[in-house]
């Protein structure tokens, strides 16, 4: 009988973040494509568009105008998916198959640059650094919020991740439940560090670290990694090699080293396939609800679409969704290629 | 303090099949749409496509010929994520962070009809009869392979859903394992079914046919509703009146009952966008490992990308990805949306 092969035969991999499995079919990288190509534009945007709702200057769909902002500018979403107001609700306690219960929160648009055309692997390392700065405080004040225990930063890049919006920016929505898949990372984390007392990313990271195989990129103070069980063909994971629980405890030297792995990865992430490349990302860290969390380590999702080209994504559909995520290329190859890659973005050669 | 309203104020709805939660915020409907629209292919299909795959007579990549099948015609995946062979592996009983299994199984698809522009909607039912009982012998033939213990049949429909071919056909994938999602529905319905000595999803149907306001469209022996923790904007589930497990459990009534109600909603799915609607679709039902399953209850899944139009679908990016599942439309208005609509197709109006 054939010995298991992992760069070869067909496998799962466990994901211990959220408890789940991904099924890998290495052998399947050479399926001829006939599907849908998405476009890309290929305009080449202007620093400022009179017509765009995040420049500075400009005037919102709800009447408000933009300051003059000349780093990142932030403000409330104009279509905020949660609301603050409180709402009176009585638990029904008995057993139901309609269980319901109002959710509070606080959704921001947070402008990277006033530049309409500057993406993160663009932007000078100060740029970033005064990103970071800015989900410091926003981390900050809406954690402190009575009602918010969650805080969620994350970024819709591209127009095949939905976003509507070429000017650089991300989101933050903060409200009072842990979401989903947050639950589901901190259910994981706790039960580890209940069991080891250690912190289960930080444990995962030291062997990465050893083996080296999955890791893109690193610094002193973080690494940028495809982890063993990634799903997207080149999704990644920056994780902080000092035990951080939440991005209010980086060292200013912390900060910038976090800001040069964000370009260093987001550049070579636009180099793979010569395009501004799409990808949803977000950090998922210490939940706000005033406890300590020694289980939580500051860890950066990145999850990209595409798959062999600038125009061919990846699909999650039928099988992936009604069973089980599916990849073809192995996280080992996809961390070689983008590792192999240049830190120099392929606008500047 | 404001009283919750559930059609009004933002909220989160638990889904028992999968112990996750949704966030639905009702308000939000009204969102203007600057991002991404879909293109629409308008090309009146041909009845016979001599470049298509799967069209009865032509040659596939593999060199073999399709015969010259008249209803429905299955054949093994020519670039199938899983693979018969068997593999020699030791599990590693040590905790790692690295824990990966070989995994076996058969990738199928089914045409569903030799006629190239026809889809499910369009079919008479004498057709989609002879797909059920195509389905019913796959799931009986697979599920008799000693090592498969699931049997994973679905659908992409449409090119937005990473079909790339639209000759009406569906897929099957058989393996080892439960996939996730199959063992997560496992996992919930074996603990209701251990609490109450009853099926989950056949007491929430009887409740469902009692309130009315999410069921879309039912006959003697099925009805397709809008889940109440529906995620996708028109997301549906066909579920069994009587206590089924498995496809091969219908009495010849009941897979005409099941034809019956499978063109009634794609029927009105093609009606409320006048297009030919994208969705994946997908059977749970009974593993096949062997042993009888009174916990399982056979439904289908319907997941369907599209949002305001044929052309702007609902991107589940950022938030979704790494907080939870968000819909703006709330389950009974779209399931009063879709029952409104005509069982005559749009099309032969
Ligand atoms: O096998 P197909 O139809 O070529 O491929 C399609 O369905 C598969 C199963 O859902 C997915 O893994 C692929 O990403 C998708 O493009
Ligand atoms: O708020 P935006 O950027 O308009 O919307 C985008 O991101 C949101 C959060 O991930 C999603 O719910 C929307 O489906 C997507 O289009």
């Amino acid at each position: 009988m054939k010995k298991f092969d992992i760069n070869e035969d067909p496998h799962r991999r466990y994901n211990p973040l959220i408890n789940e499995w991904v099924l890998v079919s290495p052998h399947r990288s050479k399926r001829p494509w006939q599907g849908q190509n998405e476009t890309i534009s290929t305009i080449e945007l202007p620093k400022y568009d009179s017509t765009c709702y995040l420049c500075a200057g400009n005037v919102r769909a709800n009447g408000e105008r933009n300051p003059a902002y000349e780093n990142s500018f932030v403000f409330e979403n104009d279509f905020a998916a949660l609301k603050q107001e409180a709402i009176d609700f009585e638990e029904n306690t008995e057993e139901t198959f309609f269980k319901a219960q109002p959710e509070r929160g606080i959704s921001r648009v947070v402008c990277f640059s006033p530049k309409h055309n500057l993406t993160l692997s663009e932007m000078a390392v100060e740029g970033i650094v005064n990103i970071i700065h800015t989900w410091q405080k926003e981390y900050t004040d809406l954690g402190n919020v009575d009602y918010i225990n969650h805080v969620q930063i994350f970024e819709n890049k591209g127009s095949v991740m939905g976003c509507s919006n070429p000017h650089p920016h991300g989101q933050i929505w903060a409200q009072s439940s842990l979401p989903t898949e947050v639950e589901k990372t901190h259910n994981n984390l706790k039960a580890y560090f209940d069991k080891h007392g250690t912190n289960l990313l930080h444990d995962y990271l030291k062997e990465e670290l050893k083996l080296k195989e999955r890791v893109v990129v690193e610094n002193d103070h973080f690494a940028a990694l495809v982890p063993f069980w990634a799903v997207w063909p080149y999704e990644t994971m920056i994780i902080s090699k000092r035990h951080i629980t939440k991005i209010t405890e980086f060292t200013e030297d912390e900060v910038t080293a976090f800001a040069v792995i964000l370009k260093q990865l987001t550049t070579r992430y636009d180099n793979l396939f010569e395009t501004s490349f799409p990808y949803s990302s977000g950090i998922h860290q210490a939940p706000t609800d005033g406890e300590a969390h020694p289980e939580w380590q500051f860890h950066m999702h990145f999850y990209p679409p595409l798959l062999r080209s600038a125009t061919v994504k990846k699909f999650m559909v039928g099988y992936e969704m009604m069973g089980e995520s599916q990849r073809d290329i192995t996280a080992e190859k996809s961390a070689q290629m983008l590792r192999d890659l240049s830190d120099l973005h392929y606008k500047n050669k």
